[in-house]
């Protein structure tokens, strides 16, 4: 199921859908996973009327965490050797995500072959909420 | 609450308690959160029989994840622009992990005053099991 440099050609795209109408309850969730408990990501009243904002949001690291998901799906399990980011978007609840990794090139090192992606999330109104790279072995 | 630029020296580290004592149950509420359900997580007869492992192992965006928690507590909530990690050792059930963030240095942005910080996150042996690198906006 590793993924085979060789199969990759130089602005290969791979996306999935990694969220479709986001629920509350899995920001919940990421907040008990990670232990980031802060109030404007779980308590409505809280995120409206005293942080001003106009509902809850996801944590920044739980986008990350799904457009990982996207990643360890595609290269395999124990293959992801960096990924990083920006956050350049607000995630909403009932948000839509759909993540890419767009192919950059392979290189050599000690690891064996890695292969470098560009990554982007976009929601459903095609907003970019994420931006970055991964590299990962692929032989 | 928001960390301010001018209390920060080169060099200065803040670390955190990031997770003790690692529950399997984390692991799969992180499985739930992220999608990733990658049986060598929650599955223990097949991480142990089918992948060989000594037991399931968290995923390595759950170690972000509770590392970025520890940044966000830091530099406070919406201000981490950029977060980047290579996974350089597996975080198993039991584990205590330590997060910490060395200041490197203020630039100046578009954005206003960023501070760059070195991240890294070891377990309760001193193994380091994530290395990287986050951006704050501080002022």
């Amino acid at each position: 199921m590793a993924l085979q440099g060789k199969e990759l050609t130089i602005g290969q795209v791979h996306s999935a859908q990694v969220v479709q109408d986001l629920k509350r309850t899995q920001i919940v969730q990421y907040a008990g996973a990670s232990g980031d408990y802060n109030p404007i990501h779980t308590d409505e009243p809280y995120a409206r009327d005293i942080a001003g904002y106009p509902t809850v949001f996801a944590h920044g690291m739980l986008t990350m965490g799904m457009t990982g998901a996207m990643l360890t799906d595609y290269v395999g399990d124990g293959r992801l050797t960096k990924f990083g980011v920006r956050f350049t978007s607000q995630v909403w609840p009932g948000d839509d995500l759909k993540a890419s990794a767009i192919f950059e090139g392979l290189e050599e090192s000690v690891d064996g072959t890695l292969a470098n992606f560009a990554v982007e999330t976009v929601n459903q109104d095609g907003a970019v909420v994420l931006k970055g790279y991964a590299q990962a072995r692929v032989d």
